[in-house]
Parts: structure tokens; sequence; C-alpha cells
């Protein structure tokens, strides 16, 4: 198992180029462009000495701003160092045997299950069903599996899988005694996250694990704070049990607080309703390339019928792209960029024009 | 395989007396006084907006600033969200059969160890002996063992071995083919650290493995940033190869500057020195405990003839102590303080003479 390469590494890239990294317009993470919130940074500037003491061990403070914002109790949430830290100990402490997951996707939950001496089963989504989840799914559920690990949105492709179609996914695994965790990290971007989000069956399913994250929506990625929810306890207790103390740092600790920030949220949704519909028609409108239409906060789309190496040649212009090329089920042809504000968007649809019909 | 309590709770205790927890003195974290350096606040405030991206994966200017530090090379370093992230890492991928720790110690290594599978043999130090590591742990390192793994000085016993005794321990494991790892938490604090850590010894012993942390030092407890050095770089490697990505968040990753802070340096060695010798005084002249002297920054004591919960009789006047209960071979008779401010420490002495000759 080798560490997976990830988008956002703004910081190699600037040194490779000698440029400052602030000079790169970073359309390689996924990050709402809004910037931490102001709230938080009023938080910081005013408690700036909370780590001179170890952080709360049980996390208290966090773990009720995420309750009281999902109207959940306190016990069925576990908090973690990202969503990754809730994936690795979740995923580690229900030791799968077998498990599913989709191809492509998110690379963590493959390095997850590898490393817990998981076999691991791969659901390829198909291209010319734009790499949607289709019908089929259901019968790659096989009865021998323990777990099922799906994104939603999913990273690369950005393509959602709504609500009818997520209940029978979650009924066939329940009948099937299979657990079944979704990270909703993205979820929040969609168009109506309230009818996407599979928070409102938590309490009747108990095969059933939310992740969910602060990093994207709230531009905290390199705070770290992401969080499970579940009833089942007695996973949750033995992740207690088993991890390493402090791994959320104390600002960190802090953050639940964003999830109050109303302002902040009403921004960030009419900036991703007005940005998404732009980004994707200028995209659309340029024929070397086909756009898939995006349900998050970024968009994937392929090179068709040229071999240049694009994210090398947008570089140049200190742009900077995620190639799709280590994910499983895409090929070089693959890329994705994050949306970002319409100054940003505009610059990269001007640059790409440049380096696809210029260079 | 529990959860371990530490001290520190502040959180807990303040909840439970239903007061503030800046109301609380808090003895029961071994941390300096003099708080997170100004020039790190200073940077904090400059760099607020660090955390809207990913951190760097590679960390790369906190490994210069740690390479500089201890003029080694970049390679050799691993960096982790506190030393416990680095213990659990280095134990997790040295896959030790059979380990020697010391009782009593920090509890987090009997924690890694059982996670790791390992078998853990366990060297008593003496009561009659002050709890010094005495010649005999040389025949406590049998061949059969693969790690040992010694605080220095140990926690809570604040006991120091000297270099010459840990250079019989290194060499002694070296030519049994056993791993030593030395846990470095508290040597900035010692009389003269310079003297006592076996940093000079890394590039000599491929079997040597040192940890060290900001956490104590530089009253970051907080921001969790903990560092691990070996040439054993195949291990560093499969570290990198197994660990989640960005445990160290955007903050922390900043903080390798504060190792070229010489003012704050400078203050707190004063520090350490002056208090030490007026607390430990001070508290010699209580007939009614037995004082151990400390070489860190501090103090473990055992109460004589008295069958007092004065951890809860202290709690009462706000001031929180570190109860030894939960240590293997130190029975409810013994507590941990740390040594703090002078205001602080002369607080804790008058309280302390109320519960025992008042109370």
């Amino acid at each position: 198992m080798k560490k997976a390469k990830h988008g956002g590494n703004i910081y190699e890239i600037a040194q490779r180029l000698s440029i400052k990294k602030e000079e790169i317009i970073d359309f390689s993470a996924n990050i709402n462009p809004l910037g931490v919130p102001k709230s938080f940074k009023k938080a910081l500037v005013e408690n700036m000495d909370v780590i001179e003491n170890y952080p709360d061990p049980e996390y208290n403070t966090l773990i009720e701003d995420i309750a009281t914002y999902h109207g959940l109790e306190k016990e069925y949430i576990t908090v973690g160092n990202g969503a990754t830290e809730v994936i690795f100990s979740m995923i580690s402490n229900l030791k799968p045997k077998k498990s599913l997951i989709l191809a492509p996707t998110f690379l963590e939950y493959e390095r997850a299950l590898l490393r817990s001496g998981s076999y691991v089963n791969y659901y390829y989504l198909k291209e010319e069903n734009n790499f949607q989840v289709d019908e089929q799914f259901l019968e790659a559920i096989d009865e021998k599996l323990d777990l099922v690990v799906i994104c939603n949105p999913n990273n690369p492709t950005s393509q959602l899988i709504g609500r009818e179609e997520m209940t029978k996914i979650l009924e066939c695994c329940k009948k099937k005694n299979i657990n079944l965790m979704i990270d909703e990290a993205f979820t929040d971007f969609v168009d109506d996250p309230n009818s996407v989000s599979m928070m409102p069956f938590i309490k009747d399913y108990d095969n059933l694990y939310i992740i969910k994250a602060l990093t994207k929506f709230y531009a905290l990625a390199g705070l770290r704070i992401g969080y499970g929810i579940t009833v089942n306890v007695n996973l949750l207790e033995k992740i207690k049990d088993h991890k390493e103390p402090w791994t959320i740092n104390s600002y960190a600790a802090m953050a639940g607080m964003v999830l109050k920030d109303k302002d902040y949220i009403k921004e960030s949704r009419a900036w991703i309703l007005s940005e998404r519909a732009y980004f994707y028609d200028a995209l659309k409108k340029i024929d070397k390339i086909k756009v898939y239409k995006p349900a998050s906060n970024y968009i994937l789309f392929q090179l068709l019928n040229e071999k240049k190496d694009i994210r090398e040649a947008l570089l140049q212009k200190k742009i900077l792209i995620r190639s799709c090329n280590n994910y499983k089920n895409l090929d070089p042809s693959f890329y994705r960029i994050a949306i970002k504000n319409r100054e940003q968007n505009e610059k990269f649809i001007n640059a790409f024009k440049e380096v696809l019909y210029e260079g």
C-alpha cells in the first residue's frame, strides 16, 4: 500500500516552478473560495492561547455543536483529524473481510480497507453512463460483502445518487446484513442537500455510517476536522478505546461554531448555485473536451483526441488542476477541476482555451 | 486495551465543579508556564488563512526547521500529531513481538505496543532506589526482546538516566539486535540537556529511535506536534506509506519556528532552573510527604501515613494535580505535580499545607 497522491499539493509545485504558492490558482483542491469564515477567524484571535492546554480529550463542545446542527444525540458522533481519521478508524474497527467501493472514487477508502486487511471489490462506473451509479449496482451488493463504501456526490466524478436510489441501496445492505458507509463530505454543495443527505435515516438503520467534514464547505482544509455518525455505539466505543489521544488540535476543536454561521452558509449556497451553472456552461462550449455535469463543487472532464499534457501546460500559466491518472477506471485523459469564484473561473476558461487552441 | 487517563483534563473537572476552566490552576499537565511563544502567536495572526489550503503533505518547512535545529539530515525525521502519533506509527511499523518498558512510565507506550500485538515486559523500578533505573536494568535486556522503550527523564517519576548509563543500554541493545526507543519529550527541561540527549548518537546507531515533542517546552500541548528521528530510513518510508495523510494541521505545521526563538528558550531555561530548586526545597520541608528529586518540570511525591484523597481536597481549592493511581507499580498514595511559575507554586504550597494540616 503506497501513499496516495491527492490534489492540492501547491507546496511541491511552487518549489518546482520556483514561485510563491500564493501565485498559483489551485483548481486541484475542492475548497469553498469564500475562504475561512470570518466568525471563526475572530474566535481564533480571541482564543489564541487555547493551544497552551491539551484539548478536551472528549471534544465535548465540538460534538455538541455537531449534534445540535444535525438534531442528533451526542453519543452517535465520533470526531477525527479530518474525515480521513474517521474513515480509517471506522474501517479498522469494523474489520470488514470483503468490501465494495466505486471505481473511480476517493483514494483513501481503498487504502483504509487494505490496511485493515479487507479484500476490495470494485464497481466499475461506466463512461457511457456518465459514471453514474446505475440500477445494476444493487446486483453487485453480494451477500458475502461486509461493507459498502459510497462517496455521494462521488469524488472525482461529481455524480450524485438521489435519495430514492440510495434508500434502495441502504435497504438492500440492511437485508443482507452489510454495513453501508456514505461519505457526505461534498453533500453540502449539491442543489438541495436536505433532499440528498441520508442523515434522517441514521436512527432507523444500525448498518448506516455517515462521514462528514468541515474541510470543504467551510474552507478549513488545513484545520483537519471530520466526523462520523452512526447508532452503532458499540463501534464508537471501540474506536474510543483504540484511538490515539488528542488527534484534533485545540484550534480545530473550536471549529464546530462554523455550523452556526448562517450568513456564511447562505453566501456559500448562493455562490455554488450560480458558479456551478456558469462554469459548466462555459466548459461545455469547448469542443475539445467532454464535460460531465457536476453535482458538487468540482467538475470532471475528458480531453478528446488530444495527447497534450494540459496539466503541465496550465501550470506554466500558474494554474493547477488535478490529473485523474491515479484513479482506478480513469485514464490520463481525465481531469478534475474545482469550481472557484467568477474571476478565477474566467481566468481558467481563458487560459484553458489558450492551451487547447493556441499552444 | 482501554483508553488511558492522562493529566490535564480541566474540561471535565470544570464541568463537574461548575466553574470556568480558567479558574483552575492545572498542576496535572507538565507544560511550560511561560505559555505559547509570542513569536509564534504573531506568526499565527499573520498567517490565519493558511488553514484554507491542505497542509503540505510532506511538511517540508517543519522538517527543515527540525533538521536545522538538531544539525541532522531531513531524511532522518518523521513528524506527527504530537509525539503520540510518532510513537504509535514507529511501533506499528517496527512490529516488535516482545518489548520492554519501565514501570511506571508514560501510558501510551503500552497502549501502542498492545495495539501492535507485542508482548510487553515491565521493568519494575524500585521505590527504595527512588525509581531510578539501576545497573540491573542491563540484565533485563534479554536477547529475545525486539524493542526497549525508555522515557528520559521518565514520566511520572522525573528521574534521569545519565548519558554514560544510557550509552551502556544502547550498546547492550545494539549487541543483542534490539531496537531502543528513547522518548526525549522532557529532556529540554533537565539541568544540562546537551549532556543528556542521545541525539549525537543517532548517526552511529541504526537501532536508535528518538522521540521529541514541542508540546511541553514550548507550551504547545493543544497544537499537537511531535517528531521522531532515526537513521532507519526504511522504517520512515514504511511509516509514510501507511500513514493517514495531513495528520498535522496547517497551524501546527508552522510551529518549527519556535525552535529558533532563542529568547524564549533562554527565559524558559532560567525559569526551570530557578523554580525546580525552589519548589523542590519547599516541598521537602513538608513532613507528611516523600518527595523524589526531580530532573524534569514535574515532581513525583508520595503521601505518607495518610488515607486522605488530597487530589479531591485540592480540587476544592481549584488546584488540579495528577493522581498516579493508574500507573503500574504506583499506588494511590503517589501524585505528580508540574512545576509552574513562582506565584502558582507558592499558591500550591500554601493550599497543600492547609489540606494536610488543617483539613
